[in-house]
C-alpha cells in the first residue's frame, strides 16, 4: 500500500520488501545520495544489517516484521532462532522486541503468520493516520516548526496533512550530528512531500526563534514517560529549552507511553566519542582530541507542551 | 617573544611571519592534520590570502601589521595602497581596519614605522594579559568550562592562569558548525596547554549542562556594546539561553566595546547555505536542499553575566 502523504523514503517497500529470494533493505547510510538495497538471504543476515545499521529509526521494526514473514514461508523451524536474532540485533529498540514477543505468542497460539503479519502492519499505518491526526491540529497556518533528528511519520504525515488542509508552513532542519539525520533523510522527505524546509546547522535555531521565524517545536520521541517526560535524539534539550525561553509550544510524538518506567531509571547511552572525530568517513579532529558523545538527551516535563499520542495530546 | 602560556597556534611567528622575501602565513584551513605556510611576496597577495581565509580571527590583525612592515621595509612608497588593499580583504574585521589606519596616521605625522608595529604588538600582548588576568579571576577550582567556536588569546590566557593557579577545570569544546573551528583550532590549542577538554558536537552542551559537568560558558565576541549585548559566532544563543535555565553565569571576552553602536543597527550576516551544504569538501546533504546560514547570533544583555574587558567585568 502507497500512502500518497507519505515521503518514497518511508513507503514500506522502500524500506523493506521480500521476494521469494530473501529480504531487501534500503540502505538508509547512503541516503540520500544513493537509493540501494542490501540483500539478505535469511533472518541471520537481515539481523547483522540492522546491526550494521543499514536501517534506523522505525526501519528494523519493518524489516523485521519482512523477515519473520519470509522465514515462516521458507524456514518455519527457524522462527523462535530468527526472533531472538532479530531482538538482539538492536536491545534498545523495545518497540521491535516487544512486537516480536507478542506475534510469536499468537503464532503459537494457532493464529495464522501471514493474517498476523499483514495486521501489524495495518495496525502501525493506522497508528500513524490517528496521531498524525493529532498533531496535524497542533500546526496553525504561517508555522515555521522546527525539528530535530528524523521524525519520520508521525511527524511527515501532521505536516503534510496541515499543507493538505491549506495551512501555509515551512520546516527548520538542523542536520543533527554526528549521524546527520536530519541531512540525510528529513530534508529530502520533506522535500519529496512537497514542505518548504530549511537546512540548518545543530547550533542555529536560537537564531531563528529570535526572529520569529520559528513558532513551534515538534520531534519524535525514543521514550515518552507518563509524567511528560521525554527521552530524543541529542540537541532536542537545548531547541526545547530555547523554545521556552521564547514561548514556543513543544510537542513530542509518542507511538506510546512508558508505562510505569520512571526518569531516574532512564540511562543515557554514551556512543564512541571517535563518531564525532569524522563526518562521511572525513577527519574533522585531531587523532588526540577526546570526544564524548551522549545519544540521548532526557527533557523534563516541564519543558514540554504536549505529547501527541493516538488517544491525544497529554 | 614566545609566550610559554599561549599554545604554538597563537604564537606571533605561528601566526605569520616576515623574512627578506616576502610574508609567511599559517594556513589555518589545514590545522591541525597539517601546519603549513602560505609564502606571500606582497601586501597584495597577503591581503588575497586573507581574502581566502588562510587566517581568520585574530590572524588577520597580525598578518596586517607584519605586512606593514613588511612594505615599509621593501617598497615604502606602496604604503598607502597597502593599507587599502589589507583593510578591504575582511571589511567585517573593523579592529584592523582601524588599527591600520591609525598606524598610518601616526607614520605620516612622523613617527618610526619599525617602533609603531612593535609597540602595536605589544598593546595587543599587554591587553590580552590585562584582560586574561580578570577571565582569570572568574573561573572557579573544579568548573567544566563550555566555549563556542575559537576564543583565541583572552580564553586561551585565562584558562591557562587558572590552571597555573591551581584550580582544576575542563573545557568542553562544540565542534562549531559549519567551519569546525572549535575541532580544528580550540580543542588543539587547549591540549597544546594541558588543558582537559572534551570535543562535543553543537547539540550537546545542554546535557552537560542538565548533568551539572558544565558550570561556566565563556566565549569571545565579534562585537560587544555598551549595554552588554554580545555578538558571537552561530551556537552561542543557543547556549546562552541553556546557561540561563541552569543557572550558569555566562561570560564574554571583549578587546573593547563598540561605543555608541545600538543593538538595532546590528545586521546580521547571512552566508552562503552552500557552506552547510558540505564539510571538509565532502557532501552532506541532496544538491537540491535548501540551507541557511546566518553567522552570528545576537545575545540579549539579560543573558550576559558579564563582559571582561581590561577595564573589568562590566
Amino acid at each position: 500500500m502507497i500512502d500518497p502523504l507519505l515521503p518514497r523514503y518511508l513507503q514500506h517497500d522502500r524500506i523493506s520488501r521480500i521476494t521469494d529470494e530473501g529480504i531487501y533493505i534500503t540502505d538508509r547510510r547512503r541516503l540520500p545520495f544513493e537509493e540501494v538495497e542490501v540483500f539478505c538471504r535469511n533472518y541471520a543476515e537481515a539481523a547483522g544489517a540492522i546491526k550494521e545499521m543499514v536501517t534506523q529509526g522505525g526501519g528494523p521494526l519493518e524489516v523485521a516484521l519482512n523477515t519473520l514473514l519470509f522465514t515462516y514461508r521458507t524456514d518455519e523451524a527457524s522462527l523462535e532462532e530468527a526472533v531472538l536474532s532479530l531482538s538482539a540485533a538492536r536491545p534498545t529498540n523495545t518497540t521491535m522486541k516487544r512486537e516480536l514477543a507478542s506475534l510469536m505468542s499468537r503464532y503459537e497460539s494457532g493464529e495464522d503468520m501471514e493474517a498476523l503479519i499483514s495486521s501489524a502492519f495495518g495496525y502501525y499505518d493506522d497508528l500513524y493516520d490517528r496521531i498524525s491526526d493529532i498533531g496535524e491540529q497542533m500546526i496553525a497556518d504561517g508555522d515555521g516548526i522546527l525539528t530535530t533528528c528524523f521524525p519520520e511519520h508521525t511527524f511527515m504525515l501532521s505536516v503534510r496533512k496541515a499543507v493538505s488542509r491549506g495551512k501555509h508552513l515551512c520546516v527548520f532542519v538542523p542536520e543533527t550530528r554526528p549521524y546527520l539525520q536530519g541531512a540525510h533523510l528529513t530534508e529530502p522527505c520533506l522535500r519529496m512531500i512537497g514542505i518548504e524546509c530549511y537546512l540548518i546547522t545543530d547550533g542555529m535555531a536560537a537564531h531563528f526563534m529570535r526572529e520569529g521565524r520559528i513558532t513551534k517545536y515538534m520531534t519524535a520521541s525514543d521514550l515518552a514517560l507518563e509524567d511528560r517526560t521525554v527521552v530524543n535524539k541529542t540537541g532536542t534539550l537545548g531547541n526545547a529549552i530555547a523554545s521556552r525561553y521564547y514561548n514556543i509550544p513543544y510537542y513530542a510524538f509518542s507511538l506510546g507511553l512508558d508505562k510505569g518506567k520512571k526518569r531516574d531509571d532512564i540511562e543515557i547511552e554514551y556512543r564512541d566519542g571517535e563518531c564525532i572525530k569524522s563526518i562521511a568517513g572525513v577527519r574533522i579532529a585531531a587523532d588526540e582530541a577526546s570526544a564524548i558523545y551522549p545519544c540521548f538527551d532526557i527533557i523534563e516535563p516541564e519543558l514540554v507542551t504536549g505529547i501527541i499520542t493516538d488517544g491525544g495530546v497529554i
